[in-house]
Parts: C-alpha cells; sequence; structure tokens
C-alpha cells in the first residue's frame, strides 16, 4: 500500500492509509510552514506517511484531519480518537517533546523564549519578498525592505557568535527559519536581473545559510532554487502547480 | 519610587525605575494579549512592576524594551543584558517554565500541543466580533459569524467533561482564552439592542464563564463589559482613550 506521489485535490479518492500506527503528515511540497515540521521529522528520524494536499483545490476529505483545512497537519494514528494537530510551531514543539532523544529547543526556557521570538522576526522580509515571488508587479520598494528586514538576523548571528542560531549544533531555531532562507535564492531566477543578497552586508548570515544547507534533514527535505522558482511561476500565472516538485530536475 | 497610573505617551519622560532585578511588564488595560500575561502573573504571583503604554502615541524610549513596539513585554531586569521577551504566548509559556511551582500548561506535549490549537481557534470569533466592538458600522452578519466561531468551544467544553478547558483546576488554557471572554459582554452596552449569547446553545461555555469569572487571578485583572464599552466608544470615535480604565466606576 504506498501512497501516490501527487497532491491530492477536490474530486480525488482519499488515499488509504495503513492502520499501523504510524503518524501521518499531511503537507504540501512547496509549504514553508510544512517543510518546518518535515525538518523536525527527518531531523530526529520519526517514521511517517506522507499525505501530500493541493492547496488552492483542496480535497473535501482533508477537513476530517484537519479542521480548518491547514496544512501542515499530523495525526497521531497511535492515539485514541486518532487527533490531528496542526501550527507548525505546535508540531515542531510537540515532536521536540514527544521524541526527546535529540533535543532541538533549548532547555533554558529563556533561551528558547528569545528564539521563538527570533522566528517570529523573520515575518517582516517574507512579507516584503512574497510579491517578489508571488506576483507579476511587486511593489518597487520590496526588495530594500526584504534586506533591512534580514539585518537584525545578520546582527544576531555575528552577536550569538555561534555558527548556528542555536549554538555548536543545528538546533529547532534555524529549523524554524530555514525554509524562508531555501526560498530567497529564487529570486535570481524570477527577477529580470539576477540577485543574490550582498555578501558583505550578509557576511555570517550567508556563512549560516551555507553551512544549513549541509544539514542532513536539510538535504533529505529542500528544494533547488530553480524548483521554487518554477512554482512560483506558475503561481504568478495564477495556476500554481505544486506537483512541478516532482518533475525531474532537467525539465528545468 | 512609584510608577504613574497612566499610560504613557509620546513626550511623556521615561519612568524611572528601581534596580532591583524585579520584572518588569510592559503592558496597554485594555489589550488582551498584555492580559494574558498579567493574568500568569498573578496566578503565580511573580512580582513585577508595571508601565501602561499609550499605543496610539507610542513613547520613543518603548522601542528600548520592546523592539518592535509591542505589548505586552516583560523585561528581565536581573538577567545580564535585561532582556526583554514579546509575544504573549510566549511569555506564558516561559512564565510557566520558569516559575514552574504553580504548573499552568499540562504536562503531557499531546494536550498541551491541542491546548494551544484550541488557543488559535478562537481567531474567528474575535475576527468577527471586533467590528462591532471598534467601528460605528460592523458587517450585518458579524453577530451569527462571532456565534458561529464560537460553537467549537461549546463543543469541545461539553467533550472535556470538566469544568475548565484545563481540568478540574483552570489552566493555561482558560487563562489564554479569557480575556475575550470577559469582552464579549461589552456587546450588551455597545449595541443598540442589548445582546447576550443564548444560554441554551452556549450552556456549558457560559458555565465556564462564570467560573473562570471568580478565579482569584482573574478577579485581580479583569475590567467590568461597562469599562470596556466605555474604552470602545472611545475607540469607535477614533480618540482611544486608555486611561479610562483609571477613572472610578462611578462615571460609567
Amino acid at each position: 500500500m504506498s501512497i501516490p506521489l501527487k497532491h491530492f485535490k477536490k474530486g480525488s479518492r482519499k488515499p488509504e492509509l495503513p492502520e499501523d500506527g504510524v503518524l501521518r503528515f499531511y503537507s504540501m511540497r512547496f509549504c514553508p510552514y510544512s517543510e518546518r515540521a518535515a525538518l523536525v521529522l527527518a531531523a530526529k528520524k520519526i517514521p511517517h506517511h506522507k499525505v501530500y494536499i493541493d492547496l488552492s483545490e483542496k480535497p473535501d476529505w482533508y477537513t476530517d484531519y484537519s479542521p480548518l483545512g491547514k496544512v501542515p497537519a499530523i495525526q497521531l494514528t497511535a492515539v485514541t480518537g486518532q487527533p490531528a494537530l496542526v501550527e507548525s510551531l505546535v508540531i515542531a514543539e510537540y515532536l521536540d517533546e514527544q521524541y526527546p532523544e535529540r533535543k532541538l529547543f533549548p532547555t533554558d526556557p529563556l533561551q528558547k523564549a528569545l528564539d521563538k521570538i527570533l522566528i517570529e522576526r523573520l515575518s517582516p522580509a517574507v512579507s516584503a519578498v512574497y510579491p517578489v515571488f508571488f506576483t507579476t508587479n511587486p511593489p518597487e520598494d520590496a526588495l530594500p525592505k526584504f534586506e533591512k528586514a534580514l539585518d537584525i538576523f545578520e546582527e544576531e548571528i555575528s552577536k550569538r557568535g555561534t555558527p548556528y542560531f542555536g549554538g555548536q549544533q543545528i538546533g529547532m531555531v534555524d529549523y524554524m527559519l530555514w525554509p524562508w532562507f531555501e526560498r530567497f535564492p529564487a529570486l535570481k531566477h524570477v527577477l529580470a536581473e539576477k540577485y543574490e543578497l550582498d555578501k558583505q552586508r550578509f557576511a555570517n548570515l550567508l556563512k549560516w545559510r551555507d553551512l544549513v544547507a549541509q544539514d542532513e534533514a536539510v538535504r533529505q527535505t529542500a528544494l533547488d532554487s530553480g524548483v521554487h522558482a518554477k512554482f512560483m511561476l506558475t503561481r504568478q500565472e495564477g495556476k500554481p502547480n505544486y506537483d512541478v516538485a516532482f518533475e525531474p530536475l532537467s525539465n528545468l
């Protein structure tokens, strides 16, 4: 019984999933929030069945798992009532507490709180850059705003003085921030003029990015910036094609 | 050295706060997110200095404490660098872990995750009712939408079968939800026709509300629905007056 590698759409038959007590993970391949959950599952090597959901035409049966129709969701089939959890940070923290062998959040409550606040502080950068990714006519000041919002991350990684935001080892804060840093390089494909973050201004942040890119869980989960760009263009055209994730790279 | 009981405005002098290692709490008296933090501080009897911030005309010095100018914020003056924490849920969880004597979140990771998701699920009710509180021309379907969004809370408290969402004792989930349930009865003041939640449809939820209203931390923190309504009217007029919280009740 294998789950087809595609995004399930409205009208598609509900996949038959084995009743084996293994966690079920509902995701969309290009959703950065889903990727957060995927990274924690990979980092902790937690067995799971993966079901991809087409977010523009959701299957009717999906609300059985995620009442608000959101991804990511994880369904705990080994627990009575098979409850589903949503919200990437709630899922991440649950998995970290439930599978504590390789703890990803700091055990110090203050450091954990500061890391969570840092995670939230990426929002202005994401809000600034999204119109560039997903619309054909982004505001003129989008990129300067994006860069300004990233300054605090360059500042913070420099202040912390460790290779990762999480310290000497990769931690939850790195995994929660990563999905967007994986997407930012797609700018060099979607913009007419090739774009990269300034190597001086973001020296330590780019070092961090290169280091995280080599992490095993990240390598298992990440998509090439060209694939991200391909998806972005389908969304710009108003016809998001989630399944481009599964096409061979040579089609780029 | 006592801190004046008022909301500090742009141009106001920075209050001199004692360097006594006591936690500083930055709040706005009508902000439900600030109230969440206030409830946890009260429930755990954590000593603190309170500074109220005028959110429509923030004092320039406030970003020294809360870089994004947000309330609530708590500043940890006993810690090197005196870091400040923001985001009500981050603050609540930090306080719960740092002052574990009376634990408010469940220790079971799954129940904690489910409680956090329930907290998020209040958003549609809040979004529906806010225009009624704060604008002079709310959409016609605001109240039906509000009630529909509350149905899941009636369902959930009935399903849990305990007096509190948190169980036999009041818990974090109750405190995180409460500030909005404290404000909902202001509808009977701001609407031309007196409005109350239906006593049949929301039987268990209203029982919960009455019970939580009697909690010691809630009684120390809550404002009367008439005071909330008074503030709402000042906001409807485009001139939010935060200090009505400190006027004698007889002025209502």
